[in-house]
């Protein structure tokens, strides 16, 4: 089986920077999983005896915590500190940028709206540094559902989301409210390597997509590719099917961007042996 | 010939209030035309003997000096309290608004980005009150030769433009820069004029626009007429032309935001007599 490579694929800054945070800071542990890609946990865990804490309980004087890609909430950050342990903040910086606005804005007297998951702990972190007004939506139509205490709004978007709904959504607040302050927080990253996928796919046979199952950005990755050919999302080479490379000539590969090369790798190698 | 009149026309908020000031004002003189509207004009200076300079020099110790309602250059106001002269502000507050939006958004360290005509006397004298990086377009196709000089833009748009127009240019400025702030500042009675033209231009043979043939709304008027029956634009019942009126039997009409009642009722008149 032929294997081709997107061009761009895997791992982003952030991720990149907060594994290299990890491997310095040996038999400290991480608030929440450090990134969404549970083997490259094992590898850390492995390789650099760091751990994982299950809540912040569990956190002891003088222990090293690593805050995760994602960010925490607000009060949590508090907490960890008023315990005396030491902390590492692993938080993408692209990340402590909406929280920061998030924050200001608030404290300026901001309505604040947050495109992005509730569910999602980057949005949760976000959503934490308001003390005051703040909604958290997917869809424009969830507007209508909203009461802004304020006339001036400010938005943030999480970092993976699709930049055209985030201006579906801020049309929609522009022409409702006085003043709309927008700051365009999602990360170049998502979008290169989803463009990439894009490309490959219409020119392939069968995509492979490698990454968490709860990762947002991997699972956007397949939808993409699913738009083209087909296409399967695994988490490393043992999930793979023999079955779906029958009467196939040519297997493009992408990643999330939590997925380490090492896995990558191994899934371009077995596929290769087909 | 039937006439019917547009659920809303005529004067708008900021019209209404400057011509009540000038009436306030008997042997005053406006700084530019007060609005556009030369008959109008005409019957303050025949009723009031409201004035018109020129120019700045004209401007005497003591004199009583009306701004028009589109407002005047931030120098030209500085100049005319330094004469000495009795100013009395005529400008719409919804002119005032984006006058003082540009001053304090470019003094905290913004470009700005005006969507408006650059020769209209509302464009120019909001982008006076602007000491650094200012910059007005009228298409989204303009954009492209504009390099900012802050990676934080503030944006208003001029009062009678069309929201779905000014969105286009905030969408292309929200996926180049770090933070866009956003400030509707376009009045709804132009286009609750406009949503009345529109409606009442379906049901109608002939629509008579009223107004001044350089005032910007009273011309949007006209486009928006014409795209569904025949449409005339006048400034008073002496340029209607009967030969129009051939075939038709029931005649439309709206009139621009500077029209004022008693030309109206003229043309009315005129054309139930036809």
């Amino acid at each position: 089986m032929e294997v081709k490579l997107a061009s761009s694929y895997g791992f982003c800054f952030g991720v990149k920077r907060a594994i290299e945070i990890a491997q310095k800071h040996k038999n400290s542990a991480t608030m929440g999983p450090l990134i969404h890609n549970q083997k490259e946990i094992g590898r850390l865990k492995d390789d650099y005896n760091v751990g994982l804490y299950e809540n912040l309980d569990d956190v002891q004087v003088d222990d090293t915590v690593i805050i995760r890609t994602h960010g925490i909430p607000k009060n949590d950050l508090k907490e960890l500190k008023q315990k005396d342990a030491k902390v590492i903040n692993a938080t993408c910086p692209f990340v402590t940028t909406p929280q920061q606005i998030v924050k200001n804005m608030s404290s300026e007297g901001y309505s604040i709206l947050i495109f992005g998951d509730e569910n999602h702990p980057e949005v949760k972190g976000v959503q934490s540094y308001c003390d005051d007004d703040v909604h958290v939506i997917l869809e424009p139509d969830e507007l209508k559902n909203i009461t802004f205490k304020y006339d001036k709004i400010a938005t943030v978007a999480q970092t993976t989301r699709k930049k055209e709904k985030y201006l579906e959504i801020v049309n929609h607040l522009i022409l409702r409210n006085k003043e709309v302050r927008v700051f365009n927080t999602i990360c170049d990253a998502t979008f290169e390597n989803q463009d990439a996928a894009r490309d490959l796919s219409k020119e392939v046979d069968i995509m492979i997509v490698i990454g968490g199952k709860n990762s947002s950005n991997t699972k956007q990755l397949l939808t993409i590719c699913e738009e083209n050919t087909t296409s399967y999302l695994i988490e490393d080479e043992k999930e793979l099917n023999y079955t779906w490379f029958e009467n196939k000539n040519i297997c493009g590969i992408t990643a999330g961007a939590s997925t380490p090369d090492w896995i990558i790798q191994n899934v371009v190698n077995e596929i290769e042996r087909i």
